[in-house]
């Protein structure tokens, strides 16, 4: 038993009257919708609702420690780990509508945004104003800046820019008390006191509802040249990535495409004849125009000493958008092709993506599946996606999942690079941290949520 | 009272049969130097240790849990907010001792240090291998990396690499406990569970004594180019520097000299001529040769257009290495001009270090002072150092120092952007930070170091 108060029609109402009835989201489609995310799993809520202001949010919140139910905040319901699913009903609270890109601010190289705004939004205000906001998931054109705050978002220009966490100079939570409080920031530099801003980046909405965020802008990189290497085997490819990334050069992307993914895609290759079995790194550096050109020099040398076997570069914006489109369709089609479909987003150190690559075929061979691997090669964030043809097969996908996740650590690396723990690697966890950081992780979450109503269920 | 146990004879007895008898510090040099730091202040403790191991660590602090009695860990002491010293006595544990470079990894780009390493050897050690650790306070050549990370220290290289929490991939700590907890990740993205490495990074020696760091290194740009620029007054030089970092570039530094450092260190300036209430800014561009090039033409551009009276290219090693000298010794020559000396250093939003400076003469007046300001202009985090020329004039300069970060808060910034807020700048962390924040903050601390024995009397 959860412990949790039931949503009844006298506490509904209740809420309502603290929140503004016009919050209330009755369309039965939209209800359907706030049950699930991009994992495909379902949890009912018991009330959905749509707030517009942190005063709002406070009201619910009070609410909800008062009688004890749970909220758990959603973005665009674009995560990959279920962390804004209402594992214990109760409320779900939509930020969606919070979505104002309040201010763009050219000198400060600044951008305050609603959590709800949308991140392609956020990104192409700021490149009006000649700005760029680095961070990339490949749900960008839907996911919302909050989520991407919630989960410390990454995507493939990481590996130059670094994740969300290092963009977030702000933000503005509502606890789940009822409090707001403002945490880090507007200055670029800031040493007073604990680092709470960081610390709500990252913690799935488990600590506080953000209701405001101050972000860090760059100046958009003046140009961009994009490369692809295609190499006959994955053990070249990995090998290339490891001679670029020691070439004294940053690059703005290295992404990778194993032999699987590459036949779900061979239909769009900018390049004829490539043989079965050969992988494909994705290049890129962007900044001022002459350091770009002097980086890709640095970078094809790397690729063709690895043994490239073609190479095809993409320089205008056309050319860009291609190679970026089909990159983006990998997963999609992973998707499409499987009965089965499990993404895992894991990260090991730069030099053992060989090996874990490598060691695919054994998984694949002893549990029956198919893993295709694809993702961030430069920052050893390798997208292993597990699946099988049969929805029979969950079982042998779930065996698979926690072999692979075990052989990840054994390589010093990580369950999750980017998407979290959520409900899917909850029992994950124990695998990675130690009882005494989880320990310390719990009563901070005791810290901040007493009663355990702000999305519980999550991370622990 | 304190409530701390007294460390008798006995107690001390117990401490070194834990932690070894060769860890005390017996000299009387070496204690005097132990009870004091770069701020002048001086606390004596009861016992300085100078361990080498995280199990000695761990094994003085279960001790300290034990008798309830304080440990105040210590770098080299190169603090400017009172930091790592013994508030309320008890034990001072130097981590100098523990100063190994484990590994530089050119491959990952990481480095693995322990605490006492000197921030300048990571940095040549690094170098070697053709990488970059970018952090670089202004006591690089003898603070060590654990206080780097413990400080969340900056320099002027920030402006484009950030602060050192950038850099702090994972981290080994000690709790007050006793317990050992691995923080972070080896890989260069982790998203599982609360960041408890970046809250341990900036939570100055608070929550846990920092015993081994992986850090992320980047590659080390290939080419880099100088200027100093001379300005009539301060306010062109502000206002250059709005104009170079909304011009689309990236400086490696924006740095500026104000009017009354300027005659200080007029001896080592590269210009003949300058006049009197002259301003400085040093600009510089880092990375390939083709954008050091590109970016340095767009930053002088704009400090042209902004008016700038001179221009000194500084493009040879020898020739950059004598501006930044000069550069560094503006706060020591402030320190020996003064009999009473504070060095705050605030950051206001970039468009507001203008009207900061412009009222500093009001500042002066009205205290009867002399407020020297420079620093890092590109990242508006304002060194100010108030200074008196009479030991009677405290008072005055205590509330001149206040006075200056009420101010600085009005104008939406912060009264710390790198030193923290150590013993110096407690009195103060309430007007910056809410109620709220504080309590969580206090919660956090009690979830560590309940016993409150570990740098007790310090940030709150």
């Amino acid at each position: 038993m959860s412990g949790y108060s039931k949503i009844t029609p006298e506490l509904g109402a209740e809420i309502l009257r603290a929140a503004g009835p016009e919050c209330e989201i009755a369309d039965p489609e939209l209800l359907e919708a706030a049950a699930t995310d991009a994992t495909g799993m379902v949890r009912s809520p018991e009330l959905v609702l749509s707030l517009k202001s942190a005063v709002q949010v406070s009201a619910l919140m009070r609410l909800a420690n008062k009688f004890v139910f749970p909220v758990t905040p959603r973005g665009a319901g674009t995560g990959l780990a279920g962390g804004s699913l209402a594992e214990h009903g109760g409320v779900v609270l939509r930020l969606d509508e919070m979505n104002e890109i309040i201010e763009i601010d050219p000198v400060n190289l600044t951008a305050r945004v609603q959590p709800g705004a949308v991140l392609a939004d956020l990104k192409a205000a700021a490149a009006e104003h000649g700005l760029f906001y680095p961070p990339d998931p490949a749900s960008l054109n839907e996911c919302t800046v909050g989520g991407t705050a919630a989960t410390d978002a990454g995507g493939p220009a990481c590996v130059k820019y670094g994740t969300t966490r290092q963009y977030v100079l702000g933000l503005t939570c509502v606890l789940p008390s009822g409090e707001i409080v403002e945490c880090g920031s507007r200055t670029r530099k800031c040493v007073v006191g604990y680092d709470l801003a960081r610390l709500m980046v990252g913690s799935e909405g488990t600590l506080g509802v953000i209701t405001e965020l101050t972000l860090r802008l760059v100046p958009m990189p003046r140009a961009a040249s994009t490369r692809v290497a295609v190499f006959d085997d994955i053990f070249k490819a990995t090998a290339a990535v490891s001679r670029i990334m020691n070439a004294g050069v940053t690059p703005s992307a290295v992404e990778f495409i194993d032999a699987k993914c590459l036949e779900l895609i061979r239909d769009l290759l900018p390049f004829e004849g490539v043989k079965k079995g050969s992988a494909l790194l994705i290049l890129e550096a962007d900044g001022m125009p002459g350091s770009v050109a002097e980086e890709m020099d640095v970078m094809e040398s790397a690729a063709r000493e690895a043994g490239a076997a073609h190479m095809l570069a993409a320089d205008d914006e056309a050319e860009r958008a291609g190679v970026w489109d089909m990159r983006r369709r990998v997963s999609l089609r992973i998707h499409e092709n499987a009965a089965v479909y499990v993404p895992e987003d894991v990260a090991v150190p730069l030099d053992r993506v060989a090996e874990l690559v490598d060691r695919l075929p054994v998984f694949e061979g002893y549990h029956g599946l198919t893993v295709y691997a694809f993702g961030h090669a430069g920052d050893g964030n390798v997208h292993l996606n597990v699946t099988a043809d049969d929805a029979s097969k969950e079982e042998d996908v779930e065996a698979c999942v926690t072999g692979l996740l075990e052989y990840v650590l054994e390589l010093g690396g990580t369950i999750s690079g980017e998407h979290g723990v959520g409900l899917a690697k909850k029992r994950f966890l124990p695998l990675e941290l130690s009882e005494e950081s989880v320990r310390l992780q719990r009563e901070i979450k005791r810290v901040f949520d007493p009663n355990n109503i702000l999305n519980p269920g999550k991370v622990f």
